[in-house]
């Protein structure tokens, strides 16, 4: 059983810090809701956002970009080719990229079987709920669509079990955010409860660990900052007005996280 | 002729509370201009939005999902498909399923095609403006595009009509909402013009009618709950600031509607 | 060498009172990411947009539409087909459009050859940053993504040259905008660097000047002043709450812009 280590600001600070210095330019193919929001997110938190879907140039644009999100909320058949055509280079010229697994499992057969394909191309990091990270390790998870209703602790097993047979990074997230490598747990407590009444925000936080991960000489660490800018800009978002005014403070809050000195 | 009843807030109050209570799975393949606006007007409600749209994917979630959204604003020969994929298997699950009819007419023979194909496949209702209606009635509605602008007052005989003649509900919505099955007719006053000033808020409220007939057994007076919550909330609304203003707030009041005390 | 005048708050003035007096239908094939954004600002200064896609629809739409608007962000090969289809129709039926060549160059052969297939049909206008306009022009421009790092006055020669090649209005835009026909050239200063900062502030411009060239006699005057409407929105715009509430401000002055007395 791995311990389980708070992830404290004291060490997402560089690596936010890092994201602004760095402008890293996020390759994004990620769906048709959350295009927008995703973009802002990423400049709001000083990375550069491309979304470049067409089969004929994202093989091309993986090479110069700094790091890939892949997120399959909204899939075709056009879209799973692209996403097919982008891991495939991004494992070829070691680009780091992040798999969203958005929805996997439950009624949805064609995006379990394109997540499957997606898996052995190695992602950098995946980022999902705990019912996708149960999903994706052979159990069950909630299947309600992209809000699965797991609790993240009671799937910590499934996490570390996946981060182990793919040899990948595992952010699970939820009341709880549990980051790991399958050696090193860490967990993020806070947030606010908000966060899953604006559509989007996991899918924008996996943006942002996509930025975080680019040119990261150490992506377990750059991954849990990603988690804890985000659980800690919702805290000091406004959520007396409601929730437009929430989805608004929480891109203002992001805008405004002093990597130095909060 | 049918009586024109005004409906009221002390009729909506038990929809919109239904609402918040059973959280309903929403599935909506919508246009590409409104889809996140329209997944936070469902969060902001209590529903669940998912935006599952793979030909491959569709039948088996409408099989899983509580009500299902059809709106044909940016329809292309791969969204005609999966919308007509859907909507077969809703008849055949009985999931209750809205249709919004965006710019149907004039130059845009495509979709007044496909429209005439779901029309076959039974929406539980059609929610448009009245050139909408007018077209489908049979008349020349003003075709410039989505916003029409014909007066609904205008055009009740046609809403009737289309209510009959396929056994669904109609809901018209404009300066006066008209919602009727075909023998009961009732009206919303209220909201204001700066609702036909944000995009997708026709549309948004197309997904909330779908939201309010999920699993209902009185799908009119829920569809015309739907309309009500809509106006209300846009009288509501901050519109002293400007339209970006006015469509966060827009948000806000969705969010914040307290179906007991208002 | 052409004398770069000013363009001043007078001249823009007429154009902005005339959009908001016909209220133009401009047909926007725009990309995913900034589709509900540039809805929201065409309506927040007075138009009307119609996002009108299927290669079975945009011929008979570009017929009715007062102008048109061809972004190629997020272009596939669907999209590109409607592309063309669109603006061929368009040169066919004399209906101003505007090209925004997202992008172009660098790694991206695909679009780049797309553009050139554009560029033959006659864009009335073209509206991009440096890099794009550099490109355009035979040369290199900095080859990362929808954010180019150029800067204008570095490139002027470029879109003189542009306008001057392809007969079209050639609208650079950046830290100072630059506007031309080849014979003359109007600049703007002002704005703010936030405009930057939130997506899809250029794709949305790029929208306004299509709106503002639709049934004008001066489109040279007219784009710049789409441009001259864009740079005082941002200035005007509040910064001191972050990213999010900027975007929302954006709009805000935009729809409140008094075209009489500002």
């Amino acid at each position: 059983m791995l311990d389980n280590k708070p992830f404290q600001l004291v060490q997402a600070t560089p690596f936010i810090h890092h994201v602004k210095q760095q402008n890293p330019l996020v390759h994004c193919i990620t769906n048709d809701v959350v295009q927008n929001f995703t973009a802002n997110v990423l400049l709001a938190i000083g990375a550069s956002p491309a979304m470049i879907i067409a089969k004929q140039e994202v093989e091309s644009f993986v090479a110069i970009a700094d790091s890939l999100l892949i997120n399959i909320g909204t899939i075709n058949s056009s879209t799973a080719k692209s996403m097919l055509l982008a891991t495939t280079q991004a494992l070829q010229t070691q680009t780091p990229w992040v798999l969203d697994p958005v929805a996997v499992g439950g009624a949805l057969d064609y995006r379990t079987e394109i997540v499957r394909q997606l898996l052995s191309l190695k992602p950098t990091v995946i980022r999902g709920n705990a019912s996708e990270i149960l999903v994706l390790n052979g159990e069950n998870g909630s299947s309600k669509g992209p809000d699965g209703q797991n609790s993240t602790t009671s799937a910590v097993h499934a996490a570390k079990a996946l981060a182990q047979k793919y040899q990948t990074i595992v952010a699970m997230t939820g009341d709880i955010d549990y980051i790991t490598n399958g050696n090193i747990l860490y967990s993020i407590t806070g947030g606010d409860i908000a966060l899953t009444k604006v559509t989007g925000t996991g899918c924008a936080l996996s943006a942002m660990v996509a930025a975080f991960i680019a040119n990261s000489p150490d992506p377990l660490s750059a991954t849990a900052s990603a988690c804890f800018m985000m659980k800690k800009a919702g805290q000091r978002a406004n959520k007396q007005q409601g929730l437009g005014t929430f989805a608004v403070s929480l891109l203002d809050q992001l805008s405004l996280f002093n990597s130095l000195h909060q």
